[in-house]
């Protein structure tokens, strides 16, 4: 099973302001970049499971949006999740090392996971367990707040694979990730 | 006068290991890209004074090449700075906030400084004091070292210049700072 992930940053590497804050974000009030034109339509397109930590979940739940249609989201807690009834179905908790996620996943049938959140983005980097990067770079300094990326047991090199500009504003770049070096 | 950052960075926002260590950069071992495929050349010619750190003026001593050509450069240090004869005349020390380091350069004439070494170009950041940033992204995750961003005031707003990809593989970004949002 293959693991991306697809997320947008400040340019000083942050995914959310300390308390979570997205507002920085361009299209956090409605306008463009719409997801269509930012390729997450596209990439969700290619995704068949959804897996993201509890701290990103919370904030989904806060949010009160849903950006995940009808794909099956695993949520990675050791603790009880309580589910609204306004929560689609496809919801269901889930907890083990990235090893065992992506194995009970594999075994489920699922190919192509779609790892979202900043803890867990982090954990399934060090275990060496993501194929493809996808960031976009917003132009704007937060000078704080949550880290897309954080302490790893190596280098990892990655492939560029393709980078666009968003609305003249925005720097998208995927990347593979290679093989570790030691 | 005008203040710039040419940098490189990894993808995840180091612009050296714990120690310093460059060797992550590709053309650390004298293979492309060249100072003239990067961009530095050109950036170079329209800089009349370089700004720099006492951490990052030790380190391009330690590293014994010496890549400003005839510009003056200011390196920024409280303590004495022992030029060794191989240091070309255009070295000399200085100190202040960056504002009063500004004032002084404007004093004498200077246009446009090139602000290099992460504390350096914090303190230039945070203060305001920084017109435009090219950063050159490597496609590799280091996952520790010295970064390039630091805390800041308030937001720093940017404005989207270009992009283009060095190599298929780095990707070079020019912003302009707007200025800052309260």
């Amino acid at each position: 099973m293959r693991a991306s992930v697809f997320i947008a940053t400040s340019l000083d590497g942050f995914i959310a302001r300390p308390d979570g804050g997205l507002d920085w974000l361009p299209g956090a009030d409605g306008s463009s970049p719409t997801p269509s034109e930012t390729g997450y339509d596209a990439f969700m397109a290619t995704v068949d499971v959804v897996v993201m930590g509890r701290g990103t979940w919370d904030k989904v739940v806060e949010m009160g949006g849903w950006f995940y249609g009808d794909k099956p989201v695993r949520v990675l807690t050791s603790r009880s999740l309580e589910l609204r009834p306004s929560v689609p179905k496809t919801v269901a908790a889930m907890s083990g090392t990235p090893a065992e996620v992506v194995a009970a996943l594999a075994r489920e049938g699922f190919r192509h996971a779609y790892v979202d959140g900043g803890k867990t983005i982090q954990a399934f980097l060090r275990a060496g367990l993501i194929q493809r990067l996808t960031l976009t770079r917003i132009p704007v300094l937060l000078g704080e707040g949550i880290p897309l990326f954080g302490n790893l047991p190596r280098d990892v090199k990655l492939k560029h694979l393709l980078t666009r500009v968003l609305g003249d504003a925005m720097v998208q770049s995927e990347y593979d990730v290679l093989a570790a070096s030691a």
